[in-house]
């Protein structure tokens, strides 16, 4: 099908590609249909890039809470694309920075190198963190915003395409800064949901030592314990608090109890 | 008629004509009554600023929604314009400037070399980006929102004359920021509003490999799906979309669930 | 009498004479009994400062609304006050400058120049935009304010007198401000009010080719469309629609079109 | 009496008694017993510096409203201190200076140069405009406060005296600013209250060419137009109108005119 | 007893002896219980920091209203403590610094010095002004605050003991800076509260020379025009009206005249 | 057990061991079992970050009341870690420098060096204080937050391994602020909640000379005093009071006062 066409597609990255694979630890798990459902329309995107007539550019924006795999799917999809540039732009790569203004030059400089590739890919890692966001005050780096904001809508140059993806946890603050105005595209990305999404991920994962009956066990305490089958956590923290388990004398007692404080705390949120 | 007359004149252009073509990508889509009669004002202040003896200063603004076609319309205008000077002030021109100040020293160098020419038409594109606004704060550089304004209802020097039009999708921000007051006329460019004219758009672009039953299809489908003839999308948004949708395996399914949710998202607002 | 007495006075200008005439495109047209009784009080403080032992030192604001001539009409009383020093501190004088040190630094200079002549006249035109003031957060330069209100009260050296006029449209915000405060007088310069005036405007300037019965329908059609005799509108932006009327294949319905949303706006507000 | 026989002392002033007269231009009417006691209690406290063990420092502030009389007030108690070392601090001397560090450098150098005399008086004028108090934000220099309120507390150096004379007409501010807690006493300047206050001063003065029946009529025709005894403008201001007046075709008319628009102002607000 | 015995301690100062003294021009006068708890309290605390194995760093915070005696209590606890190192930090001390980073400098050098003497002591007076706190906006400098916060907290280097005193007549606004938080102890420090009190610090100091009966007198007119034994007047306040008085004609009717007003005003607020 | 086994491991420190000391004045009292637990989670991490394959990184936030021990809980689990690379980032160590930039620098190059061990543990202390929290404004260094919050999740370089220990006292701010959400984990250390904890505390110091009879007489009448069993006063305060109360002459008495005054104002809260 669609999707597995482009699998067999072989990726001939530049520089970036470790950084790619730093994202995805844990590779990416297919416990929901909505995965599937973000690789595909991911994909189409990359492919009208590359070879429709006008539609040189194109901005997503890929959104949705804490831990749930933005960053890993982008990676994805990025090592999917067959790009010829593919570059990351992150927090963490500003951190060393003087000020707002360097930390705008930065991000322009990359890309005006992205411009000089005939087909390039940009991710921008967490858009509220590069903004210097706080929710209190509130407070940003208007400046960098303005750059961030206007870099999105400007098209590459003559003969040159160009995909953004950006990833937020904070789509509702980008909305009020008029931010979600410059994306063509959105695309939402779940926490694991309920209980069932939750076993799917453990047994993928191997948890408890690849015990499945454990694991149903440890569903089973979590339904009692919330009275109810959701979940709302993300993938990530649920990898990780499954790993920490398996070095405390009582690893499903442990994942359990660590478990059950994160789904309350998310859901009175 | 006036209009068509108009269109005869052969324009002679400077440097900037390839950048007035850039924002015309998919030209100009007669797909409602408006688009003409905006044409027709826009030519009508053209021809004021040529000719008449005391009007050598106008400043008109283009406001409308985000993607209704304002920069095109602009740009159309000042094809049709034939003056000797015609340039573009946008954001993406800016973004590279330390600050503020380098910024508001460049539009105003850009308005200084408009004054050495006899006729000369500025499009300011963008006019809340130029002034770096963010609604949250709110906040915004008040040192260009300043020069801007004064530039703006500064009429050139003797013997020449000058022609500025600006564009916007803040229109109420620029009233409470009392920036409409310094502009002599306004000019509303709409969304496209209902089915009908979003019919026009599509079989003028031969959308779905121009087949115009296809077009028929979708429209009902929408009709079903949003239970009204109201659209409220910007025609580059629904060009783009339509674009897209022909890579799809399914381009009218595509096609109909991207925009039924930007319908749903737009009459919310 | 009074005012065609100082009418005769032959004026002896220094170097603005030209910058005086430039506000005055259109002349002063005496539409209604306030203009008149506007240069009678700005004569009479004319005199004062020129004549009175102990008043050395006036300052008279000029307020209203948007386009209402209150630059026009100081640039006239300068005309005729016959003072060796007139000077205008306008806003575009200060576009160029670097921040608002160098803004009240220049305005500053100003002063001490007026301080050297033994009689000056200061139009200071503007001064919400002076002060850089935005209604939006709200900001302005506490610095130019500071300086100006300071300036404007402090009186010129012994042997010297200082006549200053301002204006502006933005009167509350100037009371806020305690701006008001430091003014001696202040003179209200009101729109084109009513029907009647908007005749007499139009029949002076000879609109629609002098056609005086132009003028009458045009006033009916008004009336039916608005349903009153109130206008609300600044004198320079009547002339200047008038203007553009005349170019277009309707001269009178694009007046109507145009003077009834103007009308319709400002008496919302 | 205690204040006639300060009266006699001869005063002996140092460089700044012709700037002490300048604010004196129309001198010191005595049109109510408020005016006799605030200038025994100022004379009080001159006496207290010079004289007693223990009060080498104290601080008075003088408020009241627009153009009451606290500058000339204060200038007139400092002639009679008979103090070595007088000087002014006023916004004017300020508006020179570069940022708030440079004015704040000022006004500490003053006060270091009193701390040289053995015996000192320094007159702060306006402290609202000192500390640039702008209503609208609100805003103020922290860093010019901050100086003030410190320098105002801070004692002379051993061997030394100082008094401070301060004036504002912005006292409630001054309250909200805690700036009032830094004064040892205060003095209410109040305006002219009522008909029979500006009948004082307007005889005292010698308005209408010294006929007080004209005064008479000018005074029954106010009380007819506003209807009470209530005038509530500052003495400066009448001084002021009076004698433009003498200079109008109708000097009553033009009087009363101005004045009842004035009692009306302040009435309200 | 137990304060006698500290009192009978020989003090052997550093250079600040003079500097201590200063701030004692009444001396202290004993007119309640509570100024001898005040005293015995901070006498432990002083003994505490000298003596005792772990507490070699406390910080206490002096508080009450304005001119009750804060400062001349913390001057006095130091003259008292004999330690070798006793120095002020004060708003004057820091009022000729360029900004908040040379003040904030300026603080951290004096406690650099204090960490060099094995036993030291430092006054912090003032502590809302030397924050540079300002109500109206309200204003601080974050600088000078998180420098004093972080200071107040550390504890000085091993073999060295530390006792900070600090004055504020702001308790509320430290509590809401959560300044108060990073205080071991806090004492307050009252107004002198009834007319009893009152007739103590009279006639201790000699009041209306020396006259008791006088100060009867003056009591019972304050109680029939208050209506209340209440007084909440700062102990320094009423000794300066006190030898104001002195000077008056009527020292008993002024004095009484400015203290009703006193009392009026702060049991209003 | 779990936890004596950790506790037997040799620790052996680099440079930073007596800084941990110094943390610990008074050791670590098991006055509750909230502390075994605290340290047999914090040591359950420390084992995940030392040993397991994904687990490279973690992040762990101590929260909790003033003088509560989250210092000395998180400076002993670094002592039982036997890190080769411990080090702390405090409020103190920053006090010196310029501004929020150097400050920034400084936390950056800490973490930088910390990369550079293959098992590192930081200590970020007080991290309210770090981001320069003041509640009125409220403010903060944004720059420092952004940094602080971005070094919080970046992970170390490959071969790496970093565990971070961060305190605040100021939890909900933290919340609002977005951090919480940085760490992986979070571990709350509460305050002396009761009578029969603050006895545990007081017999475990040796209070009141180690008399258990004074001890228990003292907690007798605080709850007398109070009237209930709570008691929320964080360990460091308790402590510090105990050992000032042995100097006082009364000292039982001594200590119930200031403890009741505790105990009101905290529960009051
Ligand atoms: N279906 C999946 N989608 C995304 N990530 C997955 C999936 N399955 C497993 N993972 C793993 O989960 C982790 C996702 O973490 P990631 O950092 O991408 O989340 P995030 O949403 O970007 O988090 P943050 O909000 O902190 O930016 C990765 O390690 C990835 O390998
Ligand atoms: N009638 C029309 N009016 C304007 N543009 C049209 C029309 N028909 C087709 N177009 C095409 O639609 C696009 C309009 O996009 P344009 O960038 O001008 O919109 P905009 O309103 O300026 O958007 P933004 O809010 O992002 O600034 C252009 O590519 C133009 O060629
Ligand atoms: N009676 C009149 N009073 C003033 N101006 C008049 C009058 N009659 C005709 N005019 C013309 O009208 C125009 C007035 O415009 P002007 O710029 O002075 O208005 P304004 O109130 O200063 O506007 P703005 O609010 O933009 O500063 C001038 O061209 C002037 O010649
Ligand atoms: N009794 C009086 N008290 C004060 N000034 C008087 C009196 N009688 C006459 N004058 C004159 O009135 C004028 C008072 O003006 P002054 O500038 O001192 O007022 P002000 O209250 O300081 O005004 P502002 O609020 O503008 O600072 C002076 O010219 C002074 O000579
Ligand atoms: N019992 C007392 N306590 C304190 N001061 C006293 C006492 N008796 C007399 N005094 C005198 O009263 C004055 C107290 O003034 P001080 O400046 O210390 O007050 P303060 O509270 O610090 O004022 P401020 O709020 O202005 O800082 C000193 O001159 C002191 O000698
Ligand atoms: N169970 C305990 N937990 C923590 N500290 C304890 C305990 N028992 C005794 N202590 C002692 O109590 C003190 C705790 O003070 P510490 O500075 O760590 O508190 P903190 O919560 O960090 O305070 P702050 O809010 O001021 O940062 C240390 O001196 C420590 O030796
Ligand atoms: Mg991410
Ligand atoms: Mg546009
Ligand atoms: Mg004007
Ligand atoms: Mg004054
Ligand atoms: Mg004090
Ligand atoms: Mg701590």
């Amino acid at each position: 099908d669609f999707l597995n066409a482009l699998d067999e597609v072989k990726p001939a990255f530049g520089a970036d590609e470790s950084e790619l694979e730093k994202h995805l630890a844990y590779g990416v798990i297919h416990y929901s249909k909505s995965i599937t459902s973000i690789l595909e329309d991911g994909l189409l995107y990359v492919n009208n890039v590359r070879k429709l007539e006008r539609l040189k550019h194109m901005t997503v924006l890929l959104h949705g809470p804490s831990a749930s795999g933005k960053t890993a799917l982008a990676a994805h999809i990025a090592m999917k694309s067959d790009f010829p540039f593919i570059k990351f732009i992150t927090p963490t790569d500003m951190v060393g920075f003087r000020d707002e203004v360097a930390k705008k030059d930065y991000m322009h400089k990359i890309f005006t190198d992205a411009y000089k590739s005939p087909l390039s890919l940009l991710i921008i890692d967490n858009i509220e963190r590069i903004i210097e966001w706080n929710p209190v005050g509130p407070r940003l780096s208007n400046t960098i915003l303005q750059a961030l904001v206007t870099l999105l809508v400007t098209p590459p140059p003559k003969g040159h395409r160009l995909l953004i993806l950006a990833t937020t946890s904070q789509r509702t603050v980008m909305e009020q800064l008029d931010v979600t105005e410059s994306f063509d595209y959105q695309i939402a990305v779940p926490a694991v949901n309920n209980l069932q999404e939750l076993g799917a991920v453990l047994n993928e994962v191997g948890a408890f030592g690849g015990d499945q009956a454990a694991v149903s066990e440890v569903l089973n305490t979590l339904r009692e314990y919330t009275g109810s089958d959701s979940v709302g956590v993300g993938v990530r923290t649920i990898l990780t608090i499954a790993e920490s388990a398996d070095t405390s004398p009582d690893p499903k007692g442990w994942f359990v109890e660590k478990m059950a404080g994160l789904i309350a705390r998310y859901n009175v949120r």
